[in-house]
């Protein structure tokens, strides 16, 4: 069915792709803000693939076409794009070419391939136009995206969310202060203004929260930075007398289709405007036209990324909340998956009603992925009416989960066993995991160490088994903010920016048997200075999240002391921490969790 | 002294700055073939500056000036650079700034910077220049070379040493097959030429040798490579009747500096050249003018560092015999030590003379690195009559030597407690270096795994006490050729080639203690298939380097089970391959240093 109506719209671009002389057409997974998440009305890619995934670029060509995704979502795409006619190309395996690169070899010379210039990044775009040009094929700009073209008014209306101010208490630092740090780099680089188009930056900037974007609390809003005014491009309908007032402070409003007259404005004036290009559309590169750019990573990326100690209060103090909640809902499933009747979306369910008992419980930070047996091995899981399963009493599941609250946000996987007696290679695989895991736990390393270096310690103990997992081991996290932020991560794909205090890593190694289980195991961590080997400048990671690791999937003699003796102390103070929060019950449950690996 | 005449020197090169209009001058360590070791009439850096290591660029600016250089070198050159009034940028550490930043917040608008164009790479001059030119500096090549201007000519000849063919016996593969591959690779890439410009790939190709510069066994040439032939520019003089006749079968010797007459020739055909961009000079860009190119990394790097099933006897027949002459020279040495007598210079002597001994010797690989207590901490310690020091039977001792054999080349460091007892930190130490050099040695990866993913296994027990070291884990070895090659190499800073089977790498990790000791324990490693994990596709590393580790320096508690084991499993390899090719004393005093580490 959805395969057939693939086709339909398939063919609808095609016939738009050829009144504009183009032989292929790039639909990325991104808005304008190069957000992960995107409002419906720019789920382009979803609509016209069939891929619901949250990251996966797709290429449609006049006759096939394909979509490139990463290791999360190789299984799912690979269902999603059934019948479809379009290609999986799986990235991170051996041999896939990058999109360019297939369509340098794939096409003729002198052939174009069109792109919405407002929801490709500028660097990006410049780097495929580059390639294609070594091979006599052209990247053209389309100002019109042809994917609306065919597929008419998106049902819906723009989100009226209002912008919600984050207080102070919260958040730590006021927005007149953040705007001076701005200042203060945008002066050492010469920068007369800042372009800012990424949405968790402009929440972070003007301490606002909103719901324009399911899951990440942000407001769809451009801002731009000058030494004298920060102007904020943002529906009106959205500001309330309470967001005006705050805003007011430090921030001159105007209206979000306005940006393109105010980055003309900038161009006019040659001003030295400062570009990330990673995060800004060749759309505003465009309209900047005119002005002296410097292109460099966008200073609040960074600022953000390192909680200030407000931040990592609040943080700590919503762990221990969801903690709890986790607890609740752990102990819950045990009882409740024996006596029957709990499915996949229904523990999802109950997992979110525990976690919305919560003081500052602002909503889920992700779709939770709760995946029984087969499904865990999907490592984005989407559970629906349609995938739905029964949990029985036997077998591994994995949840995937997070929350956020006024004070943090937060994302821990856990794997358990269901009942019954774990196989010897789930037993195996589960704690390389667990080695792995452990290992970024206790890691220690120099200050400017970038996470690319960590990423290995992650995976030598399930390499040494010849098993490997097909994403990263740690993303950035927001405070009260976007789940995965950077600049920094824990990937060997990652960038060149070293991790820093402050910084709050999620710690996620995981293995896949594909149609037999998934497991995963992840907590958050947050980066500190590590004092027992100062005065050398060293870091390690501190755990943020609180919740008892399944002990049943444990093979006690992979383990060294050293990680029994991690794995006993975590779980003593899991114990310490939120016992005082649960009831009896749960309490006594949350004990046996936590008894030490020896004495189980 | 030294510091006076690099002064004055200084001073020539700033008055040549000025008549040229330049505000400042690189000297980059590397000639023409971007060599790292370079005949000394090209060793401009060194008599500018007078820092003698083997990697290092020069900036002389009309004032000051400073020297950028990695980690195995900032002591080296801190001492040497005393007096000259040049800084030095400690590459490595935090926030050294690149040469090209420095110079653009230093120098003003509008001036110009100076360069050699025949000595800087392509790709690094085109990043030089647009980073410099935000900043509205330019860089200006000057075919002159402005140190050679101030230098005179240079006393001695050049190298007339002859070129000699490497026998099919030990290349494993004909020049004529070689060729096929790459002409193959060129139909491939739609080249209609290839501009070989380093001197090992030149060697390699045309299965020759040379003794053109120190401890490089290579011939100073250019070569192109087309359809119909291959064009070897080299000096006449070098090729006598047997070279002749064996490059005759598929090469056209050219005169070395006809390079640029056949370059130009390429331009005006308007070829579709393939150009490495780092290993290819800006001179031969310029030259190459109207040629279409293909910027590529050469694919004889690939081909040349997977090592051929010939090639791969010969390494380890050549590693046999280089073990051999290490054990009578660690014999030797528990005895001369404290006898009295033995200097570093004396001991690297000694070791040169055993190893002068074996069967198809032709030299040392690199300039042995005899390292006594502090000394031992100076990472490419050169000893020589100056700093030469006795060797008391007390304290660490670290030798770090290797030789070409026509079968192969070897690089091998070992760390020795010459007497007494070794203080806790440097038994801390040592056992640190020895689990990182275990893991290397035991890792187990995904195919398609680079060396930069694997560097970490090697520094995370240095890491847990506070400790690291500021050079690479591993670099690529040659095939009786030089002694570090690319393009794969395990280091954080390495490119995105992966280790491939066949590939020779060295395992090096190490740790200096500044004036007081330097600890580094070094085998090369052959990349292998598991076959153990099969069908997985996974690599693992088999140690090559046969040589007993000082066991006295070991913490052994510091060591887990299963690193004791190799240890163990190490040192029975070595008695068993080594023992028969040893005298009745030498075998008696191997077993000694072969027991397992329980029973010592």
């Amino acid at each position: 069915m959805r395969a057939k109506g693939t086709r339909a719209r398939l063919a609808g671009l095609r016939d738009a792709m050829r009144e504009h002389g183009v032989a292929a057409y790039i639909v990325p997974s991104s808005d304008p803000h190069q957000s992960e998440y995107v409002p419906a009305r720019w789920a382009r890619r979803e609509w016209m693939s069939g891929f619901t995934g949250s990251a996966g670029d797709l290429v449609v060509g006049l006759a096939g076409g394909g979509l490139w995704t990463d290791g999360r979502y190789h299984l799912q795409a690979r269902q999603q794009l059934r019948g479809s006619g379009l290609k999986l190309f799986p990235v991170g395996e051996k041999d896939v070419p990058t999109i360019e690169r297939h369509l340098a070899k794939t096409l003729p010379r002198e052939s174009a391939v069109g792109v919405d210039p407002a929801v490709i990044g500028m660097r990006r775009a410049r780097r495929i136009a580059r390639a294609l040009a070594s091979d006599g094929v052209a990247l053209k700009p389309i100002e019109e995206n042809l994917v609306d073209a065919v597929r008419g008014p998106v049902p819906g209306r723009r989100s009226r969310a209002r912008v919600v101010p984050l207080a102070t208490q919260f958040a730590g630092e006021t927005s007149a202060s953040k705007l001076r740090r701005v200042r203060r780099a945008m002066r050492e680089r010469g920068a007369d203004a800042l372009v800012v188009t990424t949405l968790d930056a402009i929440a972070w900037l003007f301490n606002v929260r909103g719901s324009d974007v399911a899951y990440n609390p942000v407001v769809i809003a451009y801002a731009v930075v000058t030494a004298d005014e920060a102007v904020l491009h943002v529906d009106r309908a959205k500001i309330d007398a309470a967001a005006e007032a705050h805003l007011r402070r430090t921030a001159r409003i105007e209206p979000y289709a306005a940006i393109r007259r105010t980055l003309r404005g900038l161009g006019r004036r040659k001003a030295v405007v400062w570009i990330d290009p990673d995060s800004t559309s060749l759309m505003c590169g465009r309209l900047l036209d005119g002005a002296r750019p410097v292109f460099a990573p966008s200073p609040i990326a960074r600022m953000k990324a390192r909680k200030n100690d407000v931040e990592l209060a609040g943080i700590r103090a919503a762990h221990r909340r969801d903690g709890a909640a986790m607890v609740r809902f752990l102990h819950w499933l045990s009882r409740a998956v024996p006596a029957g009747g709990v499915t996949e979306m229904g523990a999802a369910a109950a997992l979110e009603g525990l976690r919305s008992e919560g003081e500052h419980f602002q909503g889920l930070s992700f779709p939770t992925i709760a995946g029984y047996a087969g499904h865990g091995a999907i490592i984005h899981y989407s559970v629906d009416e349609a995938s739905d399963v029964p949990l029985r009493p036997e077998g591994l599941f994995l949840v995937d989960s997070g929350a956020h609250y006024l004070d943090g946000t937060t994302d821990i996987t856990r794997t358990l066993l269901l009942g019954g007696r774990p196989t010897g290679p789930q037993r195996d695989c589960y704690t390389r995991v667990l080695k792995g895991h452990i290992a970024i736990a206790t890691a220690r390393f120099p200050a400017g160490t970038t996470g690319a270096r960590l990423d290995t310690l992650a995976r030598a103990a399930l390499w040494q088994s010849g098993r490997d997992y097909a994403h990263g081991t740690g993303h950035g996290v927001g405070a009260y903010l976007n789940v995965h932020e950077g600049p920094q991560s824990i990937s060997h794909r990652s960038t060149e920016v070293p991790l820093e205090p402050g910084n709050v890593q999620s710690n996620e190694p995981g293995y896949y048997e594909p149609g037999e289980f998934g497991i995963r195991i992840e907590n958050l961590v947050e980066v500190v200075k590590d004092e027992t080997v100062a005065p050398r400048d060293f870091l390690r990671f501190e755990t943020l999240t609180l919740c008892p690791i399944e002990k049943r999937l444990i093979e006690p003699e992979l383990l060294s002391a050293d990680e029994r003796g991690w794995l006993d102390a975590y779980h003593a103070r899991v114990l310490e921490t939120l016992g005082p929060d649960l009831d009896r019950d749960d309490r006594t449950w949350l004990e046996r969790a936590c008894v030490p690996l020896d004495a189980t």
